[in-house]
Order: C-alpha cells, then sequence, then structure tokens
C-alpha cells in the first residue's frame, strides 16, 4: 500500500500540472478501451458474479454487482459526460487589488491523492477514477473483494487511456488484494492520502470513520423530513410528500419522517394516507396521525431515529414550525430537510437554521442530488461541515490556495 | 467540559439565528465593558504575571502575558474593527434555475461549536471571542494556564456584552481550569464541538493534532521560500528577499530559506549578502552560495528544514524554477512561497504548481496574513488542504449549505 501511495503522490504532482485537453484526451480514451473490450469487461464480471452467487449473496447484491453490455455502455457514457464539464482547476476568483499595491486572490487547485472506498458495484471504478483525473488528483480506489477481477478489468481501460494521453498510469491505481488490512493501511497513509471517499452502508463507513487518520466526504444516515406546515397549498403538500417518499425508496435523499403542523393535519393527512396505504407504504404515526387516518402503527421513539430505505414512513403532528425545526434538529441527520409553505417568512427561517447539507423549499427532497443539482456528476454526499457539504462534484475535489500577484511590494508595517 | 460543550451547542442554535446587528450591539458592549474595566483586567493581569515571572519563565513569555493599559485598548479596538466587517451568515450564492424548475445556490451558515486552545497571549480571549462570535459561532476558549486570570476577567467582560445584547451568556465561554485533562475533552467532544483552532507553539499543536478527534484549522510550520528566478529584475529580488526576512524575524511567513537561481547568482547574492551581514543575519548555504558570499557557514541538510524564525537564513543556489519547485516540494511546510521574476510563464508555472497555502509572485512572503489579504482578522493560518486553506477569516468560521427554493417541483427521473 506504501508503494501505491508513493506513486500516487507522484502522479499527483504531474496532473496537477496537466492541462484540460490531457485530461480529457485520457477520459475519452478511457471510455473507448471499456468500449471496446466490452466483452472482456462482461467475462471478468461473470466470474465475480458466479463466485457471488456461491457465496450465498443475495439478489439484491447481486444485481449491483453485475454489468451486463448496456451497464458498460453506461459507464463508458459517463466518462465522456465528464469530458464535458468545466475545469475547475486553475481558476482564480476574487482578485482585488489591496491598498499596498498587491492583488489577491484564490486559486482553485487539486486536493492531491484521494483514496475511493466502496463495496460491490464496479461502475465506481470508472466513476470515480474519471471525476479524480478531471479535478486533477490522482486516486487509489479499493472495491469489494466480490468484484476484484471486474475492478481489475475496468482498471487496465482507464490505464490504457491514461497511457495515451501521456498522463502517469499510476494517477488511478486499483488495490488489487482483497486483503482487509490494505483499507487499514489507505485510510492512515496521513502523508500520501489526502481525502479518502467511503462508498457503502452505514457500518463500512462508521468503521471507517472511526479507524480513519485522514479526512474523509461521507454521510452516515439520510433520515430526511418533510415539514407541512399550515400555510402549505395541500394539494403541492400532498404532491411532494408523495413523491418524496415513493419515487424511490432506497436511495439517501427519500423522504423518512413527515411533519405535519397541526393547522392543517386534518385536511392533510387523509389524503396523504389515502396515496400512501395505495401504494402500500407502511405508515407509522403519533396519536394526532392515528386519530386521522386508519392503519396507522404507533410509532416508537426510534422510528424517528430510522432511516428506512423502505416502502415505510414515520409521521409526526407537530405545533408548528418551532417544533418542527426542533424535531429535525433531534432526530434528523443533517442529509436533506425540506418545508412546504406559502409562508415566505416562515421558509426563510427553515433555510436559515435548519443545519443539514440540503434545505429545501416547496420542492421534494428527491432533488437533493448533483445532478439535479447541476455539478454534473457526484462522487458522495456529505453530511459533514467542513470543506464540502451536500452534493460534492468536481468542485468538493479541489481546493483553493491563495495567491498574490505582486510588482515588487514589500511590507512596512 | 460536556456541560460546557452542550450549553455552547445550544447558544449555537440561537446565535444561528441571531441578526447581525444583535451581534455588533454584543461586540460593542464588549468593547465597552472591555474599556470601563480596564483597571481590573491590568490588575487580575498583574497577578498573573508576578506568577509568571516567580515561576522563572522567560522575558519574552512575560512579554506576550502582559497586558497595559495600550494593550486593553487595543483588545477593545479589535472588536470594534470586527463590528465593520461584512456578515458573512445567511448570504447565498450562486443561484441557479435548473431545467426542472428549481432554484439552486449555497446559503453561508455558521459552523456551530468552535473550539479555541491558546497559550499565553490573553488578548486572543477577545479577538477568538469576537471573530466567532460575528461568525454565529458558540465557542469554549481555553488559554494558557499562566493567563488564568486575565482570561477570566476578560470573560467577564465578554459575557456582558452578550447578556446586554440579549445573546445568550454561553456563546463565550472560558474554561475556568488550569487541568490539562480539560484540552482532552475539548478535542474529543464529537457531538458538541465542530473545530478546533489551536494557537502556539508546534509542539502544542502536534500533540493536539495527534490527539483530537475533531477537524482543526492550523499550521504547525512555516519554512517559507523566496526563489530568485534568472530573469527576475535584481533590485525588486533584494528588496523582496530582504524585506521576507528582515522586517519581522519570528513570524511564521518569514522568508526562511532563499533559493537563487544559477543565472543571477553572482550578481544577485554579494548584494543581498552584504545586506544580510549588515543586518546580523547569520547565513547558511552550499557551496556556490559560500564561493559567492563571505561569511556564509556551509547549511546541512537538516537547516533546509528548519524554521529559524530569528536573523538566520538557509540560501542555495539552483539550476532553475524545476529545481526550485523541487526543493519547496522536498523541505518547505505548504505555508507561503514566492518567486522572483519578470517572466509570466515562469510566474504562472510556480504559481500554479507550488502547494503552499499562500504562493506569491513578486511580493514579499510577509504580506500572508488575514489582514494585508483584506479579510479583515484572521483566527490563524491553515496549511491543511480542506475547508480552509491560508489566513482564515470570517468566512473560514463559517460552511455553505445548499438551498433550493421550489414552487411545488417534484422529482419524476
Amino acid at each position: 500500500m506504501r508503494g501505491l501511495g508513493r506513486s500516487a503522490r507522484s502522479a499527483a504532482r504531474e496532473l496537477a500540472r496537466a492541462g484540460t485537453d490531457a485530461k480529457n484526451a485520457a477520459l475519452r480514451a478511457m471510455a473507448a478501451e471499456i468500449r471496446t473490450r466490452s466483452a472482456e469487461l462482461i467475462e471478468a464480471n461473470r466470474a465475480d458474479v458466479a463466485q457471488a452467487k456461491k457465496a450465498g449473496r443475495d439478489g439484491a447484491f447481486v444485481d449491483r454487482l453485475t454489468l451486463d453490455a448496456k451497464a458498460v455502455g453506461q459507464m463508458a457514457a459517463g466518462l465522456e459526460d465528464i469530458v464535458a464539464l468545466e475545469d475547475p482547476v486553475g481558476k482564480i476568483s476574487d482578485l482585488a487589488r489591496r491598498p499596498t499595491g498587491i492583488e489577491v486572490g484564490r486559486m482553485r487547485v487539486p486536493l492531491g491523492v484521494i483514496g475511493i472506498i466502496y463495496e460491490s458495484r464496479p461502475n465506481v471504478t470508472a466513476d470515480a477514477a474519471g471525476l479524480c483525473l478531471k479535478a486533477g488528483n490522482a486516486c487509489i480506489l479499493r472495491g469489494g473483494s466480490e468484484a476484484l477481477r471486474s475492478n481489475q478489468a475496468i482498471a487496465a481501460c482507464v490505464r490504457a487511456g491514461l497511457k495515451s494521453a501521456g498522463l502517469p498510469e499510476t494517477a488511478v491505481q486499483v488495490v488489487a488484494t482483497a486483503d482487509r488490512a490494505a483499507v487499514g493501511e489507505l485510510i492512515t497513509m496521513t502523508e500520501y492520502v489526502d481525502i479518502i471517499v467511503p462508498r457503502g452502508g452505514k457500518d463500512l463507513i462508521e468503521r471507517l470513520a472511526r479507524e480513519s487518520k485522514i479526512p474523509m466526504i461521507k454521510h452516515l444516515d439520510g433520515v430526511c423530513h418533510v415539514y407541512i406546515d399550515d400555510r402549505a397549498d395541500p394539494e403541492m403538500a400532498v404532491r411532494i410528500a408523495d413523491n418524496a417518499k415513493t419515487q424511490r425508496y432506497g436511495t439517501c435523499n427519500t423522504l423518512e419522517t413527515l411533519l405535519v403542523a397541526e393547522g392543517i393535519a386534518e385536511k392533510f393527512l387523509p389524503l396523504i394516507g389515502y396515496i400512501y396505504k395505495n401504494k402500500n407504504v407502511q405508515m407509522r404515526g403519533d396519536e394526532a396521525t392515528r386519530k386521522l387516518v386508519k392503519d396507522v402503527k404507533p410509532a416508537t421513539e426510534k422510528d424517528y431515529y430510522t432511516e428506512w430505505l423502505a416502502p415505510v414512513v414515520s409521521i409526526k403532528v407537530v405545533k408548528d414550525i418551532d417544533e418542527a425545526m426542533a424535531h429535525i434538529a433531534k432526530y434528523g441527520s443533517q442529509h436533506t430537510d425540506a418545508i412546504v409553505t406559502a409562508d415566505k417568512s416562515r421558509a426563510d427561517r427553515f433555510l436559515r437554521e435548519v443545519d443539514s447539507s440540503s434545505v429545501l423549499v416547496n420542492a421534494s427532497t428527491r432533488f437533493a442530488d448533483g445532478y439535479e443539482y447541476g455539478l454534473g456528476a457526484e462522487i458522495g454526499i456529505s453530511t459533514d461541515k467542513l470543506h464540502a457539504r451536500g452534493p460534492v462534484g468536481l468542485e468538493g475535489l479541489t481546493t483553493q490556495k491563495f495567491v498574490v500577484l505582486g510588482h515588487g511590494e514589500i511590507r512596512t508595517s
């Protein structure tokens, strides 16, 4: 691992110098290699899938692991999409002349070396490599041991692409061992790795966060709330509460707890309850909810802390926006929370006071996503406060340094 | 300590809501209290100073500890200066409408709770409290045990100021014990503290960085370089190399190693050597330097890693900009480095490729400072890459979250 670290550090210096054209040429060449070697990739993946099935992995796991021709095509297209994204590196912003005569600005520069730790989806190998490369970073990728052959096959395409563009092949390195100790080393090599991006289940990320000596871009939970204010348009409230819960159940920006102001509960809850019931969403609510909607199980304290990732929703009737925000502060995960209201001053309070990485007014929580926000692509979502918060795109994989343009100025006081 | 943590967390929620007027009123009231109680503060400080002298502390230490009427006045004026700084909290930037109809932007919000750990200078108590407050953060301040009485007296003024503006007095809490275990708790209470800012010597900061579970804004070393390119104007080169080394010896942005292109060494080195000698700056150089300048001691490998913080300078003749940048990458501390050159393409390469928190062209390293950069004030300088890099002002004490302004939009794909 330390050998990989050293190579990555040295590749990072070359990448920091690389121009946009070279990086884009590499991305295009990687995509072309992936298309050309499609059969090879599918073959390598088939061996991984066979082994996973033999090991008794469940259907969802095998689904995530499987690469078919369509998935391979999407992987290549994903790399080509990154070509179109603006290169953040080298841009100088906020340049201003100071009274002393110097001009001071901030230049966007790569972070350096990024370690990515992920589980069974092999497409992350190409996606993450592409994003890191475009932002001028070297990366060390450590995928799940079950996807080892698939990831190595994809890595060969990535290396070929880098080589054809004259960039160091060590700019993207895929850890070739299933040895778990490799992860332990990766997250503690502070001299070689600048940031770790873990992708996977909460258990994995919690363990990594405990042991890592390197800062992480991560989120653990997405316990997302929609608060229906008593000044909400009921039709809009129903539309958003429906979409936020039922459009997809397994995503981190899915609604998990619905908070309803008591002033609108009688009008709103029977409507949304009817929809949830028809979509087979299990409801768990407090007393007030259960009085207004049939088939609602009593909610426990624990339910309100739970990220269901399933057709289950917790519901609570609250007095007003203050109780709603207090609930979110206590039970939420600082991921994504929304208010539905026609009252601008309440919307402004919610925006300002709810301490989450994404806060929405009159829109579905499902929008909290790098593509929907216009970042082009995302490496992950961060619920931490430092550096990058919310969906993290190319910019989140860079940092800014101060640059000073002088004309011989010296300091005299 | 956990009690302080809980109070700080709850105060932070109130502060996040506080308007600019209330925060400014508190800052003005703190300054007024400090002026009113000037005699009291000096009295409390006198006891600290007496104890430090009795404990055999050296003159420099006692200097840093001592508060006289002028220092008290400066502390009050510093708080009033913060009133004039723009409040970063609540500003929405980059607001853009997406094809789906939602408007996505980023809102600047406080970090939450900031822990400040510092050594003997009691004025940090007021400065840090003021900056944290203006950025909407609660803070827990832990000063040196030698300044305990002074810090408590200043804290009383700060609390009175907060109270008179209707803000929670627990927004600024000064740890009242000299017990070292308190620091250990402060840097590991991840649920109550969002960021730690250590101010002090390298030993203190290294120890804290090793033990902290909370991210830090910090720098360890300032091994700053000036590279004199062979296309430099010799007169400008001498002026900058002189100022960067001799304007102040003890600051972190002082020049420690002078790198000189061989093409200009013969012309430049005797001139700067003459100046340094006249200012009693001890020179340590490589063979090439020693051939051109008298009274230069041989430099050891270790000298090039050393932050002198004294009238000592390391000098090395290098072949060109590439060797200079390689030297900086190996021996530097990613703090502040400068090039003197009339060649724009070399200046651009230096700006882009030198991986330091401040990179300057044709200006003295001494400019790397929050005031000189126009930040108004600084809480510290960061050489880390994440979050804030370089001098850290109000903006570095905040973070950005995504805000979405919708009109009932839901996600359909």
